[in-house]
């Protein structure tokens, strides 16, 4: 299984910890339209800072800018609501053009209750309005859906970066979820290219020798997490270089970080 | 409500946003014994680092060293589990004495399958064993149970380092938690003091000046997550120091990064 990696040493170990973690914000980045170079505009932002790229940096990137720049942007009204949609969206006190698109993008509902609807994505990824998304965006009635695969888009970004400067720098897409039990957003990792996004300790041992058993850390969302701490809610600062992580290279995806259903307990 | 802020300008949106912020790993702070004043031990850490604790300074510290210098570790043969302990252990395969401390910390069993306990604590986290764990201890029978309270435990830290060195340092208390639907733990705070641990953007807009509904940040656990990138999962880094993230200041308590039961879905 490619996201178990055996850590057997001390020295080993010492991969996934870092005494020093540095993220610095990628100010300056222009509003980002369809088509845009992406990996182009990170380069030339990191220039601006004096960043120069280099092995083993990640680059968490927000989802709302590969959509734009994939198209994945509509506006609500070009969207014909379903007799379905119309009924729900009465239900929601919501939109129901906004209705339409989130089931356009849902494989399954999960959750549909004080306003909320909660749903299965195409990528397996559980989330409000299956991420269907209007804020940060231009006009009046947009909405932006996610990425069609944004595994791809996180690779592309890699391979053209690497193209553009000759470094590979590992890159996250990032967005924001809500989670049960706990308030507030986080953002996790939903595009993963060029490290793994589970960090496994089975096998390894504690301090006292013990051995670590059902402890493998989701560290693409920690990294996701972290980033958002820096970008904050607007787009201004659409993508954070994050140094120091000694990651685990490879090629991971983000479906890494989807609990198999079979050991899911709240479906 | 005071985890509820007013962000009104462009300036003071920067709050909860900085252009770079630093994670740094206290080392070498030895294997912490009850009563040990942990205050000190950072502070320690720190010099050797060459450190100075400054105004809006942030440390995470492990859960399992506030457990220890707090005496919340128990040894498993001094507990004696109760019929119903036994005929839990056996349909979850786990050792009866710690399914007897599960229950003794749990208030409510959310779930209880696949040899997983997860249970809601006095505090009102919802997590696996009820916060009971086995890792990172001395001694082949040693279990940890979470502080009494946690939000206590920061606090008593903060007031002491303040003590010692004049820093009034916001202070969390971190521990890994699972979550449904994704894979891979992640760390969040069960423990503040010294900072709101929700950033708040009700009321206020996004780039294209359309107000920003339903975002809420849970800045608090996403520190925290950024922090275990550091920390990895042994305790040989028991405390990380993060620098140049902005926060809003003021009597934060764990108990806001709870959902309400009334707004959750998954109970």
């Amino acid at each position: 299984m490619r996201c178990c990696i055996g850590l057997g040493s001390a020295g080993e170990l010492e991969l996934g910890r870092a005494p020093e973690l540095t993220l610095i914000g990628l100010t300056g980045i222009p509003e980002i339209q369809v088509g845009d170079d992406l990996a182009a505009l990170l380069v030339e932002a990191a220039t601006r800072l004096s960043l120069a790229f280099q092995p083993n940096d990640i680059l968490v990137v927000t989802q709302k800018v590969v959509s734009k720049i994939e198209g994945r942007v509509v506006c609500l009204r070009d969207v014909t609501p379903s007799p379905a949609s119309l009924g729900w969206a009465a239900y929601l006190d919501k939109d129901p053009r906004l209705v339409e698109l989130i089931l356009g993008e849902a494989t399954r509902i999960v959750r549909m209750d004080q306003g909320l609807l909660l749903a299965e994505t195409r990528h397996g990824f559980i989330c409000a309005n299956a991420g269907v998304d209007r804020s940060n965006l231009p006009g009046e009635e947009s909405a932006s859906l996610l990425p069609l695969d944004p595994d791809s888009s996180a690779e592309a970004i890699r391979n053209r970066i690497r193209a553009l400067c000759g470094a590979d720098v590992a890159i996250l897409i990032s967005d924001t979820f809500g989670r049960p039990w706990r308030d507030g957003l986080t953002n996790v990792a939903i595009g993963v290219s060029g490290l793994i996004p589970l960090q496994d300790y089975r096998g390894t041992t504690d301090d006292f020798d013990r051995p670590l058993k059902a402890t493998r850390t989701a560290i693409a969302d920690e990294l996701a997490a972290a980033a958002e701490l820096v970008m904050g809610k607007t787009e201004r600062i659409p993508a954070v270089l994050i140094r120091g992580y000694r990651y685990v290279s490879g090629e991971g995806r983000a479906s890494m970080l989807l609990r198999p259903s079979e050991r899911d307990l709240f479906r």
